[in-house]
């Protein structure tokens, strides 16, 4: 039996089920988590959505996102407990307790890792997104995705996607969405809502860091820093400062982007590369991590100090492509 | 009988036929007509492509782009010539007289207005792209699409549509644009070329100006001005300024974007606008005009004269949705 036939029955047959994402919950999460709830509910099954983080404000247009939880009463019985894209339990935060006492633990995910610790597993790293996998166990539920369901899933598949332009979409991607927008989604709220609802201080501080940028390596680095007074220039707070390196990385010929955000006694790095260029590489080298498209590091240094380390980490980093990659 | 089966029937029953794009072509009217000119050789009809104004840049990646001509010689004989999105003849600009002499001219166009001057006319105002009229045609001529022809189409579908961020978008547009990546078109490949090599003096210019603007009538207008000297620090030229309205738009409460580029003795006015707020109209006063969400204007005065000029055509405009809209 294909494992979303044995989840749809495992869920058909319960009375509550939880639903649990993972900590800093994106659209992909929260809009799988919404949508599977909403479906659940159409056939009797009691779903709870819960975050540890909340949801964020750009989400908070989703369907149902003001019922999502951030905590479960210790004493709450759990039958049946979904872990969306937590590929260990330790991804869900203070919510990982509860995933542990369920009676039976779901795990979904498309991400690279089959998730461990679970009695079942509906796991496909081909899907752009867990949104797609959650369409088709509602269809193996048998419920009819109306529109707020059908908007909760559009949104998981444009964030995941970045509305259609990463890599991973895939011809299945863009049918869905076809099905979701004839199903009463609207892509333009969606869109609008995730990407074009910018605070304006983040994008008069994108203008800043972008005056500050500089090329190297003969234009296949592009790197910017960003300092306390442009934030102050800016009115602009720490979480202004994502998307930044993603502007650079779309000048001509750059491979490898990446903003530094000094903090001080500690500098912020991030980075994100195209063409083979191994940003996970370039962040261990610094003390962080991440993917091989977007990464991360927090250093324990002064601004000062990190610039040097981070151009010789960078220039590394796009030379060595053919030899990592 | 369709007219998209009848101009498949003279298309297969001509030896030649001359395809001519509109003034300023984009990746929708230069994707399709290379196309449509790479499904017409499938069958062994002659096809040229031309466009006055050549090809831009970034569409250079498309297959045949090299083969657009940007005129015709005065004797050729035109048995059948094909107007895309030309809603009159003078949109082909220098191209207008050879369409005009041609023995049967077809008009394929999908915007608002139905083209004129034409026997044969294939209109479709619902259609996301005239990329995708000409993918149904393609059809209708009994040629199975390619990559190469692929990669064309699928170039027209993202460009019109943002990559499917705008309104324009349907389900159509979405499955359609699954089938081109089944036939070997490469999204990724698409939206690079045509988003993600952007001139790192744009992306410095885009800094300067963001920047510089400044939130008028509580956050409803955004506002910017690009002066000589930006344009000098950036290393910008004039053909950086575009996007610079379209960035500010996307800034959360802002229902119109306006950029004035100072040129001296003129101001070129760049207006992008959402939530019903009119560009034309505000371009209308100001002696331009353009689209209900994209217009602009060139004013014949210094930057000092146009700016309260400007900022009180704005404040007209977000204070009359309701009035106009």
């Amino acid at each position: 039996m294909d494992p979303q036939e044995t989840i749809a029955r495992t869920l058909r047959a319960s009375g509550q089920v939880l639903i649990v994402c993972h900590l800093g919950p994106d659209g992909d999460c929260l809009g799988a988590g919404l949508a599977l709830a909403g479906a659940l509910e159409r056939i009797g099954v009691d779903a709870t959505v819960a975050s540890e983080d909340g949801v964020p404000d750009s989400l908070a247009f989703l369907p149902g996102a003001s019922r999502v939880v951030r905590g479960v009463p210790d004493a709450l019985g759990i039958p049946v407990a979904i872990a969306l894209e937590c590929s260990t339990l330790d991804r869900a935060g203070g919510l990982a307790p509860a995933l542990e006492r369920a009676g039976t633990l779901i795990a979904i995910d498309h991400h690279g890792e089959r998730p461990q610790d679970a009695q079942l597993t509906y796991w496909d790293p081909d899907a752009a997104a867990v949104g797609e996998l959650v369409m088709d166990l509602i269809a193996h539920l048998g419920v009819a995705v109306d529109r707020p369901i059908a908007t909760c899933l559009l949104a998981a598949l444009v964030t995941d996607t970045g509305v259609f332009r990463y890599a991973n979409t895939t011809p299945r991607t863009l049918r869905l969405a076809a099905e979701l927008i004839e199903r009463g989604a609207s892509l333009g709220e969606v869109v609008r809502a995730v990407y074009e609802e910018q605070p304006a201080p983040a994008v008069r501080l994108l203008g800043h860091a972008l005056v500050a940028s500089q090329l190297l390596e003969s234009g296949a680095v592009a790197m910017t820093a960003v300092t306390p007074a442009m934030l102050a220039s800016a009115g602009a707070g720490p979480d202004d400062v994502s998307g930044i390196a993603a502007a650079l990385r779309t000048i001509s010929g750059v491979r490898l982007a990446v903003v530094l955000e000094d903090r001080g006694n500690t500098v912020r790095v991030s980075i994100r590369t195209r063409d083979g260029v191994r940003a996970d590489l370039m962040a261990h080298a610094l003390g962080g991590g991440g993917h091989a498209r977007a990464a991360g590091a927090e250093m324990s240094c002064r601004i000062e100090e990190a610039v040097p380390r981070v151009r010789s980490a960078a220039s590394r980093a796009v030379r060595s492509v053919g030899d990592d990659a």
